[in-house]
């Protein structure tokens, strides 16, 4: 934290400049009026543009291969194997190391990732539309009420079983009802789970039960279209039986909508928030495609289910908190006071949480707001000069991965400083 | 309010009398156990016992015909003419008064009636039996998108088709699927709402959706076995547009819960609450069948719809507050903060009223707990005592009917001293 005195005229030249403020203004409309419609869902190599066979997509600002540890490093082998691009972990690391596979960001390509986020070319995404941008974001599906996961460093035989499941039977019939609905506007969606518990990020559970609501009629008109009765009961029991599966709708919704402020000239907003196995990094609108890099976050207050203790807890990335830079999950905190079950905490630190964000943004939200709060919007538009300023980081929700695979629990986070130190000099240094 | 100080000996002894605390340990372990299951919709003739065709139930305490005004009156010769008992306004009145149709109060039939609540002999109702006590609980259909309602004092041909609409298109097939489910826990529902911002008696948006949730896959099973389509359409439709079905589940779960405490002796807990265009009454678990009456609630806030003022609110009655008597409802607002929107007030002051109705009741709550307030079960079994000796009547979360009919907005209003005091002289002359 610094006070104003004391400081360079470059420094109060940056955090007074009209030019600066006028250009925020312009990246938090862009992010509120973002317009989000989930349009499709398709094989991420059929709609995500670049995608190729022999691409494996990871959460997290790029490393060197050798850089990645633990859970996320064997997930991303995991995904080497399912393509069939390698048949064993050797042969997997071989093949990344002499380029033939290539590891790459999921935010090149406008796909978050959840945890270590792995997206391979013949999994079913999301495709979400920001109707005011025309940004386009995608995330992998829900892996449902499966317990060893992929994302959370598995690959086994179950985790390829329940791959194949959501890529021949959820995929194909979500898509099919997508298509039957002419597209679903997920903000009302979004609005309304404000409204009943949500944050959108650690908590989905009444966004999916109001995206469910939309989906039954076009599931019925498709089985009287002649859908396939079993396909759709497996479908069915696939939807009732998780409270988590608007996670990655409201993912690749904001992913779409961070987008829109990728390249605002002279905007100091966070444009991108995530982490892998080894860094936390931002970007920043006005700085372009960069990553500013730290360490991982901090760990503030965690639920883990019994059975496990704080030794277990293993860091495997995560582009979930895409929703926080888009003012959701820990910017909103306010609003899911059930939370407290899940990943710890009281509804007093939740408060106090969610009332600090505001002191790190551009603006509230004209149409995400928080009952507890008086209806009023959440706070949107991370604006790094305020951070570096106030010594306070963004509040994140995080599910908690295990160093023996699988969700051990959740918490929130802190994200570190440093990133946005670096990304403060940088904005300095472009002043001079 | 009374100090304990210059109290009179028998007062005394009523207060610490433990026998009565013990009374009252056994009606809230009745109340808290109670485990509603939703089981049948029937026409009220063919499931409330004593029911008959020239039977009119109606909301709140039974009065002399003469003293039902305004929109109460109409609701009943509406009722009256809905049966064919007569066919005009003065017909109405007459067969009234001959005696040949009667008026009666809903709760003497173990139903419950929403606002003016007048049930008759076809309509549909809802059957919720107690699993703990064997008691069930009744109360008429919510009547959909509909504008014109019988029950805010309004007959005409809208009413009347609607009427018929839930008679012969939602009942018959609400019972259908209720008897595909093999009855719904209606416990459950009401456990996940109190973490989805409902209070269950002004706010059931999550309840119903979950409540529709359950629904859904018993809804297409009757499809494929040959349920009529368009049946099938119309239903959903009313399902998926109306965010207040769960309330009539949520009233009929709540009497057939409060029934099981109606006789506990010596017990000074509430058994019931419920107020007619008159009269506002109670009655008292150790105090039998005997209503103590008063004076209507006190309006303490409210939110009117667009174009309404304070002169045209009119008091038509209501029975909702069963839910209140349970421990729900104005027992719950901090639970409920959205609807700051629907009735007004701030989350401050639905939270000092949550937290002032724990200094009135026996205990709290086992399965039906409050996020905001870290978990803490709703303030359970209103104790008549606590109410006389503190001054605190209950919150009351109230639907409000305009003088012209139609529903024109909700509040929250504060129970009327008297009819506690008079059951407490009640229960001072027992001791005697």
């Amino acid at each position: 934290m610094f006070s104003v005195e004391g400081q360079s005229q470059s420094v109060l030249d940056l955090m007074e400049s009209e030019k600066i403020n006028l250009a925020n203004d312009e990246s938090l409309k862009l992010l509120i009026s973002a317009n989000p419609i989930l349009i499709d869902v398709k094989p991420a190599i059929e709609v995500i543009p670049n995608m190729a066979r022999n691409i494996i997509l990871t959460s997290g600002a790029l490393m060197e291969w050798e850089k990645y540890t633990g859970g996320q490093r064997s997930a991303v082998i995991g995904g080497v194997i399912h393509e069939g691009l390698a048949s064993t972990a050797e042969e997997a690391e071989k093949v990344i190391l002499s380029g033939s596979v290539e590891v790459r960001g999921c935010q090149e390509f406008g796909c978050v990732g959840s945890l270590a986020g792995v997206t391979t070319a013949t999994m079913p995404v999301l495709v979400v539309e920001d109707r005011n941008s025309g940004n386009r974001g995608y995330c992998t599906l829900f892996e449902g009420k499966a317990t060893d996961r992929l994302n959370y460093g598995i690959y086994n035989d179950n985790v390829r079983e329940n791959l194949m499941f959501l890529e021949k039977e959820i995929g194909p019939l979500l898509g099919d009802i997508i298509h039957q609905s002419g597209g679903i506007e997920l903000r009302p969606i979004i609005q309304r789970a404000l409204r009943m518990g949500d944050e959108l990020h650690s908590r989905n559970t009444a966004a999916t039960l109001l995206f469910t609501r939309e989906l039954f009629p076009h599931l019925l008109s498709l089985e009287r279209k002649g859908a396939d009765k079993k396909s759709v009961d497996i479908f069915l029991d696939y939807l009732l039986h998780g409270d988590y599966f608007f996670l990655r709708a409201s993912m690749a919704a904001a992913k779409a909508t961070i987008d829109a402020i990728k390249y605002v000239p002279n905007s100091t907003l966070v444009s991108s928030m995530a982490f892998s196995s080894g860094e936390f990094a931002i970007k920043v609108a006005g700085l372009g495609d960069k990553w500013f890099r730290g360490p991982l976050p901090i760990r503030e207050s965690c639920h883990l289910l019994e059975g496990f203790m704080e030794e277990d807890i293993e860091i495997m990335g995560g582009e979930s908190i895409v929703l926080e830079t888009a003012g959701l999950g820990g910017f909103a905190q306010a609003a899911a006071f059930p939370l407290q079950d899940y990943q710890g905490g009281t509804p007093q630190k939740m408060i106090e949480n969610n009332l600090k964000m505001y002191e790190i943004v551009h603006g509230e939200h004209e149409y995400y707001r928080i009952p507890y709060l008086k209806y009023r919007g959440v706070p949107t538009g991370i604006d790094v000069r305020k951070v570096v300023s106030s010594g306070i980081t963004p509040t994140l929700d995080i599910g908690i991965a295990g160093r023996g695979g699988g969700q051990i629990g959740a918490g929130s986070f802190k994200a570190p400083i440093e990133p946005f130190q670096k990304a403060f000099e940088a904005l300095l240094s472009i002043k001079k």
